[in-house]
Order: C-alpha cells, then sequence, then structure tokens
C-alpha cells in the first residue's frame, strides 16, 4: 500500500513545509524562502576560522567564532597548526549530550605557555552585532544570533556568549575554569544543555557532518566514556580550512542571521500554515531555529 | 598525561553532579538524591501498556500513556496483537529530529475498521493528575509531568497533552488527522521539536534502549527516508510486556513525577552547585528533565 509511504512522508514533511504568516499572502515552505533569497543573505563560511576533523566517515567541518572566545580560538588554531589533534580520538558519545575528543592515553604535550587560558565564558559584544530573536527565553535575558551563531545576551552588562545548541563545540574543563585550553572538546548531539551555558567557553558550530558523531556508538563507561580503547574513533587530522588547497575545501556557506531572508525563515518555523499543520506554535526556541548550510553556488569565485 | 583524562572526566562529570539548592545543605547530586529515594518513589513499568521493540542492535522499551491517547494507544496494542509490525521496518532516520517506522512497502494490511481514528492531540485531564513544573515555557500556558511523562496543559481548558520531548513516541499521519492510526510510529531522537506537539497524537515514551534509534544511519534522501531498501532496519517483533513470560520483560521501575524525591530531582538539576558549575542556570526547560529509569530491585516481587 504506497499510501503508506505518502502517510509517512506527508506526515513528515511538515518539518519542511512551512510558511510566512500573512495569511492573505501565499503559503512559503522554508526551502521556498531560500530558493528565492538573494545571494546577499549568504556569506562563504570564514576558512582562516573553519577546521576540518577527518573522521573515518568522513569531514565534520566546524565554524569558529572568534568574535565570542577569541583567545580560545586563537590556542585551539594554534594547536591545530601543531598537529595537535592528528591520530588523537574521539573518546567519549553520551547519548542525548555529547561527543567528546582529546587525548585520553596522554600522548601529546600542550606547551607550558598554552596550558593555562582564561575562560572566555562571555564577552562584551556592541548591541549592534547582536541580532535579536524576539521569543522569550528561560535561561538567559536575551537570545538571538551573532554572525549566524546561536547565542545569548545581558543587555544590562552588554555581555553575550554562544549558547549548546545541536551541533555548538566547547571545551572541556576540569573544574579550574582556566584549565580549559582547547585540547579537549566537544559538540552537542542532543536536546540542548543549556544549563551549560557560561559555564563553559563554546567557540563554534559543526556547519556540516554532525551526524558523523551523533551516530557514533555511545560509550558504556559513566557518562559515555568509552570503557576500552578499541572502542574509540580515530581522528585522522584537524586542519585549518584556510591551510588547504582550494579544491579540498568545503566551499560551504551559511546563511547570514541578519538577513531578511533570515528574519522570513524565522517567521515561516515560528508559524506554520501549510496543509498538514492545525496548530501554529506562534513561538520558536533559540535552539529550534534553523541555521541553512548549502554548497556556494558554481558561479561564486 | 593522565591529567587529560581526568579533565575530560571533571568537565562532564558536570552533568551527573548536581546538588539541591538550599546553600546551608550540603549538596546532594542526583545520583545521592536517587540512591537515597524510598521504594515509593519509583514505580514499575506498566507492562499492560508496554512494547519491546526487537531491533538488531536490542530491545527498544516503550511505555505507552492511555490516559492521555486512550483511543490511539488501544489501537495500537490491537496492532502488535495482530503482530502487525512484526517483520516491518525502520525506513526514515533524520538526523537531530525523529527515527521513524511503518511499513514502507505496504505489505501489511490495517483491518478496515482500524484504518480511520480521531486523533487525540490533547484530552481533558484533572488538574490533580498534573504535576506542574514551575519553570516558565514557550510553547505552552503549564508544562509539567503526568504519571511521568512529560506534558503541557491549558489551565483555561483543562485539556492536556504529551510533549514532544526526547525519546517520545508520536503517530504519524497524513493531512487527514484521522490517518494517524498508530501503524506508523516515529520517535523523537534530536532536540525537542515542540512545534509538533498537538499536530501529532504522542503516545508515549521510550523508556530504554533510545541510543538503539538515535544511532542508526541517518537516512540520505528527503526528510531523511532510507533511499533503498537495504538500508531499512528490520524490526523482529513489537509485542507487549504483559504478553511476554516474565523472565523475558524487562523489569524497570520510573522515577514518579508526583514524587518528593522528583521534586528534589529536578530542583538540583535547575541549580547546580557543585565544584564544577560556576553559574547555575537558575531555570529548566521541560525537556531538560530527566526521567530516571533503573531495574527493578532484586526483591520486589
Amino acid at each position: 500500500m504506497a499510501t503508506w509511504v505518502l502517510t509517512a512522508r506527508a506526515a513528515l514533511a511538515a518539518d519542511t513545509v512551512a510558511a510566512v504568516t500573512p495569511p492573505a499572502a501565499p503559503a512559503r515552505s522554508m526551502t521556498e524562502i531560500l530558493a528565492a533569497s538573494p545571494p546577499s543573505a549568504w556569506r562563504p563560511l570564514n576558512d582562516d576560522h573553519t577546521l576540518y576533523m577527518q573522521l573515518p566517515g568522513g569531514r565534520v567541518v566546524i565554524e569558529l567564532a572568534p568574535a565570542l572566545a577569541p583567545r580560545t580560538v586563537a590556542n585551539i588554531e594554534a594547536l591545530v597548526r601543531l598537529h595537535y589533534f592528528d591520530g588523537l580520538w574521539v573518546l567519549r558519545v553520551q547519548d542525548n549530550y555529547v561527543a567528546q575528543w582529546g587525548d585520553p592515553d596522554g600522548v601529546r604535550k600542550v606547551p607550558d605557555t598554552m596550558q593555562k587560558l582564561a575562560p572566555e565564558f562571555s564577552v562584551p559584544l556592541g548591541a549592534a552585532a547582536f541580532t535579536l530573536l524576539p521569543d522569550r527565553d528561560g535561561y538567559a535575558p536575551q537570545v538571538g544570533f551573532v554572525d549566524s551563531f546561536a547565542a545569548a545576551r545581558d543587555p544590562g552588562t552588554g555581555m553575550a556568549w554562544l549558547t549548546h545548541c545541536y551541533g555548538a563545540v566547547g571545551v572541556g574543563r576540569d573544574n579550574d575554569p582556566a584549565s580549559g585550553n582547547g585540547s579537549e572538546l566537544y559538540a552537542v548531539i542532543g536536546n540542548a544543555p543549556r544549563h551549560l551555558d557560561r559555564n563553559v567557553t563554546i567557540v563554534g558550530q559543526v556547519r556540516q557532518g554532525i551526524e558523523l558523531l551523533s551516530t557514533l556508538p555511545r560509550g558504556t563507561a559513566e557518562l559515555g566514556f568509552y570503557d576500552k580503547p578499541p572502542q574509540r574513533v580515530p581522528i585522522t587530522t584537524i586542519q585549518l580550512a584556510s591551510e588547504m588547497p582550494p579544491a579540498q575545501r568545503s566551499r560551504l556557506e551559511v546563511l547570514r542571521s541578519d538577513s531578511p531572508t533570515f528574519t522570513a525563515v524565522v517567521a515561516a518555523r515560528r508559524n506554520r500554515h501549510d496543509d498538514w499543520y492545525l496548530q501554529p506554535a506562534g513561538y520558536i526556541a533559540l535552539c529550534n531555529v534553523p541555521l541553512p548550510v548549502r554548497a556556494m553556488p558554481a558561479t561564486t569565485p
């Protein structure tokens, strides 16, 4: 009965079939909004601050956010230039939480000058750089986006911080806040653990390939650590995109969070008006806002 | 350098090291609170309304919630008794969204009388049955728990509904709301897609084994459907726990959401005061509240 495939596809097409709010206008899906977007609504990933993590399954593309964690991003990039991560491991995968990588056997040396680093749980940021999401949030006074990274802000202090949404990349640390030097990293692979916000320095966002981490076997030791070394997942290399030959780079662009197209996408997802949805939510949580990524058009130089 | 393992473990132990709020009292972790809990804080899963889905990787245990979807749960249980799902497939896995199972090739017949079913997007529920979570929510007037299921409620109408948190199990449907008869089901494997609330009938919650679904390869066709039949994941059987010999049942119990222990757990997770956390959140989102499940003590009859 082909109808059951239809049932499945129709029910779940719901997620991509969305519409902007005005009931008079024809409903536009997110796909349609993106298809009609001008080139100016997109920006290429910044290759100077983008990491490629090579796993057995393929490449994970992580864009770093130096504006929100300048010292920590610089430390990580310095470690990458030292080939610190090459040959290390994904050592922990906890279901509905994080995948984490680093040096479980202590085979690598972090240079003495890079061992300790003052954390960057939040940073001063001008209001102009922050695209406000009007929907209220339980964890922060304001939420929104900075250069296509999900973030929060305290307008009273002018401080901003990246938030633990799906695919966010953060810095593992010990009880000492200065112990988070960037040599141990994790990515969020489950429901947003926003309680970690401002307790960890977040440094960026997986822009492509998160499924290479989210499908890894869960560790069975406490907290999802792999309890036997053969279970670890080898990292061939972590490299800066800008150090790769252009032909080997992932030519990706992300929707600009300060573009009208982005505002239209958010509105379409906040209230869905297609034939499937009967109850538009009238609200969207920060970590449910999509950050569309696509291959750069072939004509772009 | 063993210190890096320590770094990893310390940073991430943070998730299980939590404390109740009063600063005068010694901080108790969730683990400690649970270890000190009385037997009355727990209830066994209801075997009359619990499904075992047997996948190649093991058993997924789904507890149904007849109080919140009586007709749909009855339909699903009737299909299970007809062995409807045995030999069918997980046919779609979309990253950060859902894993879905059913009959992609239409090899099964749903009895005519069970084809259409009025949806149960919300149901009348007495206020007494609802354990309120005081933290505000963006998607619903009130959120909380009904018999250890995450739920929402409109006090103005007295209607309640189950919510799309991680591990929630819902009913796929076509545009016709009555097309959701329970023969096509999905489980949430990503950040809570709360916009689906009240657009789909949710029927229960995965109590054990969600990682057997969340680690499945993502489908590469549109919406995460497997584009080739060999990619599908076979379902050996879906059976009711109560129809299994007692020795073959998963003897599990869930923390009662109307117990003082549960209230203490939620408080400990809302504000974490151990040595690792520097910034307690002061808030907890509905879908970040844990619903602890454990093996029944051996002494329980």
